[in-house]
């Protein structure tokens, strides 16, 4: 499978969070892995978080990246309806520091998972979803080892 | 409208919660309002969940009390789907004393709000319901005000 | 029962929280609901917090909303003096980003509801009163469907 | 003014409490400070709370030990109807260990304050209503200092 | 005893805690209650804080306001040297909000009180020593009631 | 490629941890996953750490799962020395009910991240896994969808 | 200097943290360093605690371990003292899980630290002060060397 | 052993940390003990970072100090590789205040500790580094009594 095939969608709540989601694209380009971005709100448009979760895998996606605030459902609800890996993005918003939106995206039931990262960690999402394809896409995982390599110079 | 006509559903995201949403059905009952208690969950089965929410306001419920853990999204995903009112009930399931299912339920986007309880709150869901029901129905006024009235004696 | 006969209450314990709480009164006002605002505090003037809850009912209140900050007992103290529909907003005050109202309007004890939105929630506490007064009020209950539907475009 | 005139109310919102409280009652009784203990609710049965904080300086109280939990508003509650020393003392309930009553009574808006001592304090609740005390009553400032001598031995 | 012999002490940990608390003097001379104003610190300048509290029955002190930041040990370090009222303010200093300061001042040990007040609350502090001299000065009850009076217009 | 082909390595901080990160042997081994578990410190045995990690590429690991408490550093330290997924289990441990260990585990830097589950989540970590294979391994997409239909019957 | 001249104070502000800090004393002994145990309290005996402290470099202790609960001010009461290393162990007691104790202890101004370990960690305030004097103490730097290899097999 | 001799590192995890640990160079400087300033990251650069702790002894560092924010594995993963005594330094990044620091680099397991200060507390940093040098250098002890007789007057 070659990196051009590789493909991961970055959902977010909210146009609001377009700065802080932004870093996850900025990412995945980098390494050349292709990315959608999409707005939807599993509170306000849950049908459509439903619709794209349940087809997402035939649609080829190899992981959903999904960035909330507050009370953060938008991992979860698309966790609920794919069994992909989702990537979940809590984002600091409102007063509490992103304490909640942590707490509500990582504390998952058993069976329906959501990987998450830290606090306002959409880069990090990128790098997840890159360390997911590159276990078998040998140009992600050579991507992944020069950008860790830059790290270090 | 009538005491008999005003009905409460029960909703809880795991079947181990149900000693702790068992004192609404209590309450509810010794206020002569009836409920329904369902087993569904966000995360498992969230299509079911969809489908309840979305044709509740038809089905004749008033207030629909949802109690989940952890990541509570019962409550929020309930709240996704319809717009009568959603009252949630952070259960305290795991290490973090419910902290988790406080932060998760109670802090909704603008537009989709739920009306969030203690943490275990079941009872004062129910008497959160029945104050609703309480505005149009002159009978669960009356038994709200009994109930009042044997708190202070 | 028609639209012009449901009237919410909005109360916040101090002047300084009017900016937070304005939004409530202008979502009642975008959905038709006729609605109050009073400054009145339960700890400066609790007689006068006591005396409005208690007539509440008869004055034709359809729901109490009560924006407080810190030890945000408000919501409290009306919800003591009537069984009418209660909704506590934490307001974000202080340096404890708000987490000390939302405890103190949240952990109700048994019998004595508040219906608790999220940290400066004003806007849903409107939504949530305009969920209750939709139950029997097919107008606001449009109303509140109109507005779902816009959120979703 | 001596010894013997000088009493302090101990309240508590729940006889539930009463365990956690006694230690207030012993320590005042050790220092042969004169006590009353009362169950009085700031939810359940407010007006007693009202009229109890209102009339307790013409009652001879020096100081009034409220012990509650979770949104603890009692002490709050009776601050707001007297000028008397108010001292709260924060009970663990629940599951969010004491925090939730901690924040609720200590965090009081300017011009109502709170004496507040640690979760679970009663017995410190009682030493600083001694303490009170012991500012015109050498008898009083006698005892604790004879106390806090056993302390180091 | 007249208002004139009241005096209460007012210490900070720091010289940069002065802005925050200024306002327990003022509210204290506002009352017409004497106070003097002293810097020391708990971890700085012990044996001065030591000194102060076990001289401060002596001089005539009727309550000792202290306010600290961060691991605030000013209040419990002069209560451990005297019995007199010591009440804590804790401040709001570094990135935690004060809830390290409100902690380090409340959860004192048993036989050892700090009457603790809301997170900056130095005004409080001040109307909480009012309170207590009030017990046994007309005058001072009198202005407290003033105050209260002027809260509810 | 093959469902016999996917291995995931499960490692846990201390040998105290094996009946909590036994779940995800489990879950792995209902699934046709092949699973290794080790113990290893990313503070008593660092380097075996960093060598188990720096190899776990080339000796063919999909995914390495790490549970560890207090400040949890073994999902850290693995992947500081693999460009592989790496999956943080927070255990709880010690007496602050596992925050500690989820915030050591999630707030990675960028370029580093953890997939983090919720504390105590190990089974989840195992479905995690599970959702990255199933990218490019048909069968355990299969195995997880059919876990999937389970949990809705 | 040899081994035999290493001594280390461990100090307990209450005797009911005895359990709790044996490990301390036991990883010395282990060790091969000279330790004392002894029961002060910032609160209860301050003067003991600032004479120890005082004392202390001229009485040729390496360090001073403190262990104490809640309000935790006996490390800083040490450390307002003396100039030598002062370790302290938050000791969780009462409802709050140590986090009240953590923060009394390590949140210190500057001037005066106190080197905090883990919440109940007596043993490594040990091996802390263990590793401050194998600084110069070549024998307490190979037992620990010794120690840190057990820890890998 | 003279002052000269003794020498201190001071690392950190990024160079965005350098302002806030610049004051424990300054520190150090002033009390005329050497320290030498690195940047290597516990996650970006681990093997410079096990590298530089293992050579430390030898290399004649009495003390390393690490700051680092977020999951803060540095002052760890140095503390994994040296018996030395390690200073971590809780730097507050990021939207939780450096909570999540705080208890990254404090709640090490046993065998492996961190002295922990305050968070952002760099200069209390190297004054803890001092103290534990005074043990065996007079002339630091002389120092650092001079500093506190400074902070005194």
């Amino acid at each position: 499978m070659g990196t051009e095939s590789a493909k991961v969608a970055i959902l977010m709540g909210s146009g609001k969070d377009a700065d802080k989601m932004e870093p996850a694209r900025e990412v995945l380009d980098g390494l050349g892995i292709a990315s959608e971005v999409h707005v939807m709100s599993a509170h306000r448009t849950p049908d459509t978080v439903a619709a794209f979760a349940a087809a997402a895998r035939e649609n080829g996606y190899a992981a959903i990246i999904c960035g909330a605030g507050k009370a953060a459902h938008l991992a979860g609800a698309v966790a609920a309806h794919t069994t992909l890996p989702v990537i979940g993005v809590p984002i600091a918003a409102g007063s509490l520091g992103g304490l909640d939106a942590l707490l509500a995206t990582v504390q998952m039931p058993t069976g329906i998972p959501v990987a998450t990262v830290a606090v306002d960690g959409a880069a990090n999402a990128a790098y997840l979803a890159a360390a997911m394809i590159s276990v078998t896409d040998d140009g992600v995982a050579a991507a992944l080892e020069k950008y860790r390599e830059s790290l270090r110079s």
